[in-house]
């Protein structure tokens, strides 16, 4: 199946783009606007992570827009350039050799150059009605979300770095921050351990786990802390967001010729190329440091850069 | 005078932003959103080369505003986190030491951390009388001075986006534009040589460059072209107005103990610090291969990140 088309003139597109987050549709942007055919493919809605923020304060030139209206501006930037839109998932692919297969489960693409751009999604929450307050008092990221709770009580779900900087976050702009570990051992790092012992305002509720979550007109007003040892309910929290930060998983599962560390986080270079040459990176799916909007849209256009130098001059 | 303050207690800032176009701007609105005390430092107007564009169309999120409305919001954002902003152009700069000092001609402000985020500006025509012509038929701004022209034959030199941008802006107001450009290939993406194509009254006059600048009245009357390969005078143009756009310059005079390359730009590390400790630049002052408005961004994010980082176990 994967040898119908065999051809380097007949191949259907440039470049192909897994994932319409904000990297992938900021590569698109680049990518067509320099003249290249490329395509862009999502399983779900254009936007991704961005899609869960209720409010984006941190994107320069937009102020207190929601993820979503950001995610459609962006798209519709993509329908007036003319960009390829595929709504399907990708099963399998090929992307080894000159040629890239992308297979859906009832069509199969060919491409030169492929930009994954899948992201991740947040371990989520497993509680009844922690689905339905997203966005009412139950967040995945504190930089997002933070200042809609000043000087109100909140906590921070998880042990892990990520929930301490979740905590130190928010510790500056909170009145309390409680962060809730399920166990006494904390995964962070001692210098995180270190940095929460000096904010008088952060204190940590171990061996704890939320065992319910009250509303009050629709919205969180206090949580239900349940001992994960005795399992008796030891304590109920007036805070108004819960931050969830139990971990990420990128999106990679059927990248399997590409090199990732032990959690799927794809290894790049400057360029943000992969282990595989012509095949590229960005956003939330590569392995590294910083997870924001803009150094999404960065990796984007680095990558569509190298892209377009490349087919300029037909490698 | 620069010893007036010495005490890392008394300082006036955790850390100084120097230049406000939007690298600074966005480090300004990651740091205060993190608490930090900080200032942003701004001799002209927010917002720095960006204000230049007519219409800004590869920045997500925006569909074809000006570059003057995307700063006004993205500093509106600054404003409203209750930035401080300082209005006024530093003469001095003493950066080495856990103290940083920035001086102006009647205040002196101390930090502990800075970023250099004071862009670059257009490179000048290196003709005779070149300079004394700004004003009367030398300019380096489209969008400023294009209508004082407008029926008439004017010239852009240069081949990039930004060449091409201001001739496409001049076409709609100038009777002929003429694109002036030392060789035969023009660095330009393809949108923009798609879109010049469409135009008629834009013509691009390859492997030239200007010679002369003829004068009546004390203005430009005419140009004489040069031929870059067999260096004969091919053509006098009768333009009215040429706008320059061939490059560009850093603006880092006054920060002498930072390592730059020949041409004045900084170079960084991975966390966009320059080779002095607490020292970071940001934005198109840096040394790199993409200036973008979103890498910009990005430089300006990851340099807060790390500021707030190191500032937080007081480092």
């Amino acid at each position: 199946m994967l040898r119908k088309k065999t051809s380097v003139d007949s191949i259907d597109y440039e470049v192909a783009i897994i994932g319409a987050g904000v990297a992938g549709m900021t590569a698109a942007i680049y990518l067509k606007r320099a003249g290249i055919n490329c395509c862009i493919i999502e399983k779900d809605y254009p936007g991704g992570q961005i899609n869960l923020s209720t409010k984006v304060e941190n994107y320069p030139g937009f102020v207190q827009s929601s993820g979503i209206e950001l995610s459609e501006i962006i798209f519709s930037q993509l329908k007036k350039l003319d960009v390829k839109y595929i709504n399907d998932e990708v099963i399998e692919t090929k992307l080894k050799g000159k040629i890239k297969y992308i297979v859906f489960r009832n069509q199969i693409i060919t491409c030169k150059k492929v930009i994954i751009s899948t992201g991740r999604h947040s371990r989520r929450l497993d509680i009844t009605n922690a689905k339905e307050l997203v966005g009412k008092g139950i967040s995945y990221c504190a930089t997002c979300d933070g200042n809609l709770f000043s000087n109100q009580d909140v906590c921070v779900i998880g042990g892990g770095n990520s929930a301490f900087e979740e905590a130190l976050y928010l510790s500056k702009i909170c009145n309390k921050v409680y962060i809730v570990n399920r166990t006494n051992i904390l995964r962070a790092e001692e210098i995180y351990l270190d940095r929460v012992r000096e904010h008088s305002n952060i204190e940590i509720m171990y061996n704890s786990c939320v065992n319910e979550l009250k509303t009050k007109d629709g919205v969180l007003n206090s949580i239900v802390l349940t001992n994960t040892i005795d399992k008796e309910n030891i304590r109920e929290l007036d805070v108004k967001c819960c931050f969830v930060s139990i971990g990420y998983e990128p999106n990679t599962n059927v990248f399997c010729e590409i090199k990732m560390d032990r959690n799927g986080y794809i290894f790049v270079d400057e360029k943000c190329m992969t282990n595989i040459e012509g095949v590229y990176a960005a956003g939330d799916v590569v392995k590294k440091k910083i997870f924001q909007l803009i150094t999404a849209m960065n990796d984007g256009v680095i990558c569509a850069y190298d892209c377009i130098e490349k087919l300029r001059i037909n490698k």
